[in-house]
């Protein structure tokens, strides 16, 4: 299992590639809680998601060959593997499905990746490009159920512990479960780290119940960033040994989510950068007497006249 | 002259009114500069930009009147005025000239203020809000030449020095001047604080050729925010103590600035508040050997779908 010695080297290793990106405390009241919440920014990262971390950590720790590297993904991932290859001077294919934004596509080009864009959803565009992955013999990065990827995901939770060591609980948002699989991974029960999914994309909810990973849907609002089918196997451990609760928002708290920090934070979050927080505003996460709160806002590729109100 | 101590003051009154916005240390490359930036990300600042320091420290030092407060502006002002007589509970009537934004107006009535729209420019709002003001006896918070708003304005320069102590120059987009005011009474030399004024706004720049506040032009991109005529009478001793350089930059910096801002940061930036960020990026401040250089982005109340691209 994925430890804190793996995510502490994968940090050194990444050292100067990310960002270590910066907190906002925030008075409960500014959310309808008690409690005082601390927002990581992490929507601040380099293009614009957490993933960066993971994709720069498997790119450093493996060889790549001349044919460079290949992902699938929703979207930020392959932005992320795109950006990292490009700083690494090597090549990136990117497979995304039908799904992913037009904003995410062209982010991806913007890094100078092929970008392949084909299947209804990521599970499918995993299909094609391991069918091309064969061919080509290009390295493949997975987006979440590899060991380096989700030691890179780590390294946002030893951030976290590092700059606001009190935090009680951390609610971040989970697709495949590479980010939760670090964090949970990072703080080991040192605090209560809760998983929060949309209604239309259960999977790690509904694996906690099924005790091991399940096909499950794959719809709504953030399903272009949290809709992976099935959570990896790697995290999956992890997840039952260290994730406190794994509940479940409905699309409209997301946006609302969206339009208030938007509004009252000037962020523009996208909708699975916004899942963690609707978690708090809608109620659906109620933090105990006494509880200190950290949220990730983990990604913001999105089009921001969608969430910016005046 | 304000002093350092009216500023540590004004830090306390408003203390939990304001948010202390968080900073993101930035390797200078990014910028294409050899030293290292730090960026204070202020936009994120209640209300969209700095302004509420400086009407909560007026606000809360004096008697407010039943008929509460009136204020002019191009906008920022005046929604941090009607956001801070909302959080103390009294009135609030904002004078706004014709060039405000359409989502400035919308951000001012959405904190129940009185808005009147009129005149060309914020010296012409200014006069109808004197005029208005006559009538009521409101207490009129002026957007920058006042001791008690200069001070509180001051109150960013001493975080910004607080949690990143070793900068060796700050620079600092100016309009009517009560930000690099404080800002720069804060540091009273200890940084070279650097004003960054438009082109088409050459206020400060005008002043100290001068050697007394002169009327300038107001025109182009940052017209609504930076767009003063005349800097003010209280915060110009300071600038002639204290302000190293005034630096002009064209509005294609301005609009370059905000550009990048979205596209590597993920931050909506407005044109005022993206202008200190483009003296770096243009070349019209040149940071020196050894250069430590910290940069105030102050403003985020914008359409972001004018700044923000894929």
């Amino acid at each position: 299992m994925l430890t804190r010695h793996a995510i502490a080297a994968a940090a050194l290793r990444i050292s100067g590639r990310v960002r270590h990106t910066p907190l906002l405390h925030v008075p409960g009241a500014e959310f309808g809680v008690a409690c005082p919440v601390t927002l990581k920014l992490e929507l601040l990262q380099h293009a614009g998601s957490f993933k960066p971390r993971g994709a720069f950590n498997r790119l450093l720790s493996a060889h790549v060959p001349a044919s460079g590297v290949i992902a699938a993904s929703g979207g930020n991932h392959g932005a992320a593997v795109a950006y990292a290859a490009r700083a690494l001077g090597v090549k990136a294919e990117i497979f995304v499905p039908a799904l992913t934004p037009a904003a995410k596509v062209a982010r991806i080009a913007s890094y100078d990746a092929q970008v392949v864009q084909g299947g209804e959803t990521y599970a499918e565009a995993l299909i094609a490009s391991r069918t091309r992955q064969a061919q080509t013999g290009a390295l493949e990065v997975h987006a979440y159920d590899h060991a380096d990827v989700l030691a890179g995901q780590g390294t946002v939770g030893r951030e976290f512990e590092q700059d606001a060591p009190d935090l009680t609980h951390v609610l971040v948002a989970t697709g495949g479960g590479g980010l939760i699989g670090g964090i949970a991974a990072w703080y080991a029960g040192s605090a209560q780290v809760v998983s929060v999914e949309p209604e239309g994309c259960p999977g790690l909810h509904d694996a906690l119940r099924a005790g091991h990973p399940v096909s499950a849907p794959v719809g709504g609002l953030a399903a272009d960033s949290l809709g992976a089918r099935q959570v990896g196997g790697l995290m999956f451990p992890v997840a039952q040994a260290y994730v406190a609760a794994a509940v479940l928002v409905a699309d409209s708290a997301i946006a609302a989510a969206q339009a208030l920090l938007w509004d009252r934070f000037r962020l523009v979050a996208e909708p699975g950068g916004a899942t963690a927080l609707s978690a708090l505003l809608s109620g659906r996460f109620v933090p105990p007497e006494g509880a200190r709160v950290g949220v990730l806002v983990c990604g913001s590729n999105t089009d921001p006249a969608k969430v910016a109100g005046p």
